[in-house]
């Protein structure tokens, strides 16, 4: 005779979808780069870089090129053997870093494991650093100073403000700390005036410390590792997890029934994080075509 | 009749003293510098560089002149009137970046407001950065690449350590999120391991956060800001504040109650920074030397 209308067997969250957003924002971008050729002549272009045959990394590869293409943003496709040396790529790096013709580059991670991935990062020209995986502009994150910004953080950013998601004095937490994902994401929020704690593989007690947060951003490579009852009733969650069969990092079923906002996996950040690309491509196109 | 045992009245914390530590540390460095010289008749120099007429600027400049004498480093003192501007201070600041005599700049802040301050900071080249103040050692702090520390951050860490507390799993809270103390702070505690919450004038509930805390750093520029009561009983507390009348952030009586190690205010992180400051001086000369 009980009708079952309790919180548990309701899905409460709304979703925080990215598609949409993404799509305006490639609009948006894919304007500016035709404003920008019809005026200069140039047409925005991204070098991707792909090191060894992992066929996901290709798949990353050949999908960003496509939705470049869309937005009529030129693409150059460097493809260099599983065998290459850290000097062979920090090589290509420079020559595309030196390269006019070329505004923004991307080099697809992980790389092979003989290669020194911060060297090889390091080797992309800030002006250049469409992706946001260089130093200088992790810093410049952290300083809130112009610059590229990580494109899944930076992502995350504009889906939160999207979402009217209040930062300032709440507290966020972060799962995982790598140096392109949880590291900066954490710095824009901090940068946002959110309390933040970074959390990650040693951390002593991660559930309480996740139930304290008005924000998570869930950033492990863990599938279904955050679960629902980790979570504060109301809390805002970032799923920045993409696994194996299309699986985040948050356990999506039980994290819909105590969140008031959750990013779907996928078309969450995932969509953000190209479209973010693509704008800083513009961005960097047209900041080097003004300096000439 | 009633005899008053009670910890409420019984000073517990151990003091973590920096004076001793920062000595051995002036030592070996001044050891360096003179092996240095006998070899290749280099003596490492420091040029300090002061803009306006501040008094408690110009002591400090002096403390660290004299301390740089003792240990056997060099000096170039560049003193800048107030009104310079930013344009004159970088040009400065690139002078000496460039001249193979000078082998660590330390830019005296705060500067006047006219200053873009960050400006400055970035036209000190980072092999040079012996007070770690550039994006580009923030950022290698961040990513545990090699290159020069925050003093501050950098010393606080060096006294963690040879107090043997760990940090590996435990919960750190860094009160204050400045580009040259807090923030370096929680990236070197991060990189050790440690879970760790920038906390700020934004951070709500900031009593509660700090009673979760194993390792408190407070660098906040506030007298006495620190109660006894925000903290968990047995907590490190390091006090990196130093405001007028020698008094740190933390409220030193309460805490001493409380904590299990407490820095003092002076001769606790004071001391730190300047051994470590020379000391990176001789670290900078000896690449430089090597690299000729």
């Amino acid at each position: 005779m009980t009708t079952t209308s309790s919180q548990d067997l309701t899905n409460t969250a709304r979703p925080m979808v990215g598609t949409d957003l993404a799509a305006e924002m490639v609009a948006k971008a894919a304007e500016r780069a035709r404003k920008l050729q019809d005026a200069t002549g140039v047409q925005p272009c991204l070098a991707t870089v792909l090191v060894g045959d992992d066929p996901a990394s290709a798949t990353y590869v050949r999908m960003k090129q496509n939705r470049s293409k869309k937005a009529g943003i030129g693409s150059v496709s460097v493809v260099l053997p599983a065998e290459t040396t850290t000097e062979q790529l920090v090589a290509e790096l420079t020559r595309l870093s030196e390269d006019p013709a070329v505004h923004g580059i991307l080099l697809q991670h992980p790389v092979p494991d003989q290669i020194d991935e911060r060297a090889a990062f390091e080797a992309i020209a800030p002006a250049k650093d469409v992706d946001g995986v260089t130093m200088h502009s992790f810093a410049a994150m952290a300083f809130g100073q112009p610059g590229l910004r990580s494109c899944t953080p930076g992502g995350i950013l504009r889906l939160l403000e999207a979402y009217d998601v209040p930062l300032a004095g709440a507290h966020a937490v972060v799962i995982g700390r790598s140096p392109i994902l949880g590291k900066p994401a954490g710095m824009l929020l901090l940068a946002s005036n959110a309390t933040v704690t970074y959390t990650h593989s040693r951390t002593r007690g991660l559930p309480e410390l996740v139930r304290q947060a008005d924000v998570v951003v869930a950033a492990v490579g863990k599938p279904n590792f955050v679960r629902g009852d980790w979570l504060k009733p109301g809390a805002v969650v970032v799923d920045a997890g993409y696994n194996e069969g299309n699986v985040g990092d948050v356990h999506a079923e039980e994290a819909a029934r105590v969140a008031s906002l959750l990013t779907p996996v996928p078309g969450g950040v995932g969509p953000m994080t190209i479209a973010l690309l693509l704008e800083q491509t513009v961005d960097a196109a047209e900041a080097q075509t003004a300096r000439r």
